[in-house]
């Protein structure tokens, strides 16, 4: 018998500690873009933050990592074990209370484990948002969404995961418990912990709870999409929508034409709107706290003028929410028709909205120059700088064969261009395991000595997800 | 002579490196609230990130503290030396440059000295807004609010001053040049740094300079001036402007009818209104990137549905800039109408917005009944559950006496009150050597043990503004 896996049965009683010898663990050992399968010591379900903590102090005095997962949907491999199966595998998904709603003072307060989705519903069904949203909300939990400082769709409005959350509960990494929950606006009693550990991807502790923010529900959301004429109007565009909208701006995203045509090819019945005649198009949305005759005033003058100023070509403003969420549902099937369409490497990058333009076209440039036939998926939340630039196999090749032989290259050639323009090579999926490697290359020194330092101080023994981040 | 200050004439020049026997520097060792005056070992005034670096390098070489400082208005005594003389004063002023502004990507960049109301008005100037704004803003410095995480009266709307700052230059505890100046909204790779070093108080390492976020100029500011029958009026009127005026809400501050009068009784002519029937007032700012004429047709609109409610029985709305100007000034001069009426003791708490009237309704009565003849002077950040919940000695007592006797137990009242509400005993002030020895006793023991681990790592000597936070 294994001691640890002893102490850790007598901890969570037998029905929640899954070992391999009894239980299929794949769906917590393989990664959900697969990229990676590893082996689990065991899989350890706790049910309470005590139980958590009771874990993770066991695997401390056992010298045995901890890997934390929420829905282990992330996109960097940073929620799986490794292949050595010494590694237990703490799952937080039967911590998924939402522990308080707090209407006067705008916070609700819930477990790790909560998918992102039900936060919503819980959110909405007290009559406020939670404005956290992406694609994963289906299955993604908030503690992951916490630990990888999750973006999404809303994020120039609403801010990435790290701005949405106001208070943390945390299991540290000697299996102490640090009760930061706090409905607070306003704390300044020391170093920002809570911030240090969202983004940290379970490398310095476990978050257990949070208390998030949550909003007044808008009175209407419109949604228009809009042919723009090149990159420069589309950032033009973005400066107008912000001046006039404000906070009402919800969303702006921004779709290349060989994107939307992947869109069109493989979901015709999308019905894809102006995609032809225009190198990209552009998703706006606007949140509006009054009516929708405001809301939809207020967009056609924005599209009244940019049309005159010619940032904008053409557009077409939803008429019902079953039109907007069509719109919406062009957006994200983006990476499906990718995936129909074939292999391709994936990025998630940023650089400063002013600096897009040029950023593209010298990308473009260099990316046709250096890979003959290379075919470019552009497109992201241009209002935070954020582009999902993806490049597609050249068409008609073996598409493995050209990852294989260029994933690396064209990896080093945009992430060199990243770094050209101050950009960020993760925008918002994180690190992992994926771009460990990368961060050497591409971070401030000073910042990765401070980071390595922290790490050491908070996790001595090295034990939280390692291999992750640093 | 002294080696270090050989070190650091050589790398300043003689006429920024200011020596006691040759300069008065009182200026520099005395706090803003005059509590305390230091003896410092020198003053250095490094005019480059790099000459920031080399003094901090210099003063690690030689075991020597170093106490930065910006504009010195703090409040919490963290900016000024101790009395041994050993410690070096690393003035930031001269590092007042605007680096740049980015209007596509909403963005400046500044140095740690540029005072407030200078960043304020370089982003005015270039048509933008920089939000944040607080009553030493002619004079504190943008490193100071960073360092101490400054709030003030836009939090509601637009965050304190962490949310403001999407990047830092920052010289280490070793002297070395940490460039984490990004213009990106989005940027996961690593350990949030960034939040870690705002609000560390100089703990951690020296701001050099910082990029903040630029808002567009919304086109109409107005301000209105309500009489609440009751705190929890006051509550119920803040979510109903939520609801109504949104991201609109700039600006939500109580006043208690106490704190009113001392203004009344000496400052009549600035013509308190409404102070008189009503228990508490309530300032309201709605800025609209509309109109004027939008702005006050919403205003109306939600006072008239609060008057309805009940939750206001009187209110005015200014009529133009100089009397919204007028309203604040009223409100911004309860501090300095304390100060006229005779000492008193000062807090800066926060608790859950939606526990305020109870926290209220207690610790007044607590208080009236342990120290007969107190007078509250309440009044505060209401949005952001913040409260200056200040204490004036009984009238016609002997004040000096009553804070000699009664301070040390007014603070353990109501922070014991704080913490049972769930609040923080510094919302937005800091720590300082003020709070220091405050902390162990109220701040989550897990909590200080990580900030404890993290100063250790991170400035093993001990020699960044010791005596400070922990």
């Amino acid at each position: 018998m294994n001691p640890l896996l002893d102490a850790l049965r007598a901890a969570l009683g037998d029905t929640h500690l899954l070992t391999p010898e009894r239980h299929d663990l794949s769906g917590w050992e393989r990664d959900w873009r697969q990229r990676a399968r590893g082996r689990a010591l065991a899989v350890a379900r706790p049910g309470s933050t005590a139980e958590v903590a009771a874990v993770v102090k066991a695997c401390a005095a056992h010298g045995v990592a901890v890997v934390p997962q929420g829905g282990n949907t992330g996109l960097v491999v940073g929620s799986v074990p490794d292949d050595t199966g010494t590694q237990l595998l703490l799952s937080l998904s039967r911590l998924n209370a939402v522990r308080a709603i707090d209407g006067d003072n705008l916070t609700m307060t819930v477990e790790a484990g909560c998918v992102l989705q039900a936060v919503q519903e819980a959110a909405a069904q007290a009559g406020y948002l939670f404005p956290l949203s992406l694609a994963a909300e289906g299955s993604c939990t908030i503690g992951g969404n916490l630990a990888t400082n999750a973006g999404g769709t809303q994020v120039l409005r609403y801010g990435n995961a790290r701005e949405l959350c106001l208070g943390l509960e945390v299991v540290t990494a000697q299996g102490d418990i640090w009760n930061g929950l706090s409905g607070l606006r306003k704390d300044n009693t020391g170093y920002d912990l809570r911030d240090l550990l969202i983004g940290s991807e379970g490398t310095l502790g476990v978050i257990t709870a949070a208390t998030l923010k949550l909003y007044p529900q808008p009175a209407a959301k419109l949604t228009a999409w809009a042919a723009v004429p090149t990159m420069e109007a589309a950032v033009a565009l973005l400066g107008l929508a912000q001046q006039r909208l404000a906070a009402g701006l919800t969303g702006f995203e921004v779709m290349g034409q060989f994107a939307l045509s992947l869109v069109d090819k493989h979901y015709p019945q999308l019905r894809v709107p102006l995609w032809r005649e225009s190198p990209y198009c552009v998703l706006l949305e606007n949140s509006d706290f009054e009516s929708e005759v405001h809301a939809r005033a207020l967009f056609e003058a924005l599209l009244e003028t940019a049309l005159e100023q010619g940032t904008v070509t053409d557009a077409v403003v939803a008429e019902n929410l079953t039109q907007a969420k069509g719109l919406w549902h062009i957006r994200e099937s983006i990476p499906l028709a990718q995936v129909d369409e074939g292999l391709n490497i994936k990025h998630d990058i940023s650089v400063p909205v002013s600096r897009i333009p040029a950023f593209c076209a010298e990308t473009d440039a260099l990316l046709a120059r250096e890979i003959p036939g290379v075919r470019l998926v552009n497109f992201g939340h241009l209002g935070d700088g954020n582009l999902h630039y993806n490049v597609q196999a050249p068409a008609g090749g073996d598409a493995a064969a050209f990852l294989r032989e260029q994933e690396e290259r064209v990896n080093t050639l945009v992430f060199d261009q990243v770094a050209r323009f101050g950009g960020s090579i993760s925008a918002e999926h994180g690190v992992g395991s994926l771009k460990r490697d990368k961060l050497p290359h591409y971070k401030d020194p000073t910042a990765l000595r401070l980071m390595r330092a922290i790490k050491t101080a908070l996790d001595p023994q090295g034990l939280m997800n390692p291999g992750r981040v640093l």
